[in-house]
């Protein structure tokens, strides 16, 4: 289940096999992925405290008392349509190089999340979209990340950009489901399918490790 | 317009005032808030620059070639109802003192949106809700979140929890609608009438500062 943790591109921060349970508040487990020596303001050192306004540990500065939150990531992505068939992404890039995706990647500062899912199809597959409604949340929680779903209508061409090996339509029963990269993107696209082109609101779903 | 960059709780985090445009990537404006100086790793300086693997500028070690990613925060609420009213609360804390709002705070790590949702009820309201669907999303662009709004029932009674100064039920023409503490919460509440209890899917709502 490694590509649980996997984030659709390499831009991923500092999410990986967090432990937080929920209810109640219980101190942070943290990997390597959150480990913080120093602090970002005053750069001295941080050391894992729970503030006095707070019910969990954080980094806390040892010297200027600055908090370090750490929250969970907004994946953003969308499935291009156009003619009955839909826009999909071998990728160029590990994790899961060589797997099939739909168009996502994290969302960046300035954009909303639409925007976001546009400009990771105009990065991975050189096309432009015209983003349509939102259908498919998955809560990756072992990732600590959000990955969010939009529809989407192609508007033009494609090509391969660079994150990507190849990119393809394909009709519903022409999908790889063998070797789709992420298990957010093969809910989503199952999701997607079974909607048959309706708004049925946004299906939820959550993976964790020890569900999945 | 104060209240637009503002999260609904004080555990705030990094993000204010950004000013990335989409599309092209712009060289990413930074606030305070996203200022970092030394690197939580290895604590040498940190400086702006583009990795070459990326379109736009980072903090990046100088030392140790990390590159520290900031990235929108996921704020998740719900508007808890039992009999035909909703519960609010009144915030005692900054910012909008005094003000009402849904229960809503920022995502931990470790927990779905919906445990998010729920944990931020008990925690602001002392009340146990069951989440039900996802009916609206609002980017907040100029604070870098994206903020995720649930249906909820509330299961037992309420009582004020230590960021509020009251929490009450409301029916829709009760509704403080001059006294609401955030821009989302105001759309939030909007539609979550408009829906009449039924999913019309998720609303998606852009909040800038130049367009509000």
């Amino acid at each position: 289940m490694a590509e649980l943790v996997d984030a659709p591109d390499s831009k991923s921060g500092f999410r990986k096999e967090v432990g937080v349970r929920f209810p109640p508040p219980a101190p942070c487990l943290y990997s390597e992925d959150n480990m913080m020596n120093f602090c970002s303001s005053c750069g001295e050192s941080v050391s894992r405290k729970t503030p006095d306004d707070d019910n969990r540990e954080r980094w806390v500065c040892e010297s200027c008392g600055m908090v370090h939150y750490q929250n969970p990531l907004v994946v953003v992505g969308c499935v291009p349509e156009k003619d009955g068939k839909i826009l999909l992404c071998k990728r160029a890039i590990e994790p899961r190089y060589g797997y099939w995706t739909v168009p996502a990647g994290f969302m960046e500062l300035g954009e909303t999340t639409a925007q976001g899912g546009a400009r990771e199809t105009l990065e991975e597959a050189c096309a432009e979209v015209e983003i349509g409604h939102l259908f498919a949340l998955v809560d990756v929680v072992d990732a600590g990340q959000v990955h969010l779903f939009y529809t989407a209508k192609l508007l033009g061409g494609f090509d391969a950009g660079a994150e990507s090996l190849e990119v393809a339509m394909f009709a519903e029963d022409e999908i790889p489901w063998d070797d789709i990269a992420f298990h957010s993107g093969r809910y989503a696209l199952k999701k997607y399918f079974e909607d048959k082109g309706e708004n049925n609101g946004a299906h939820i779903h959550e993976l964790r490790r020890s569900k999945s």
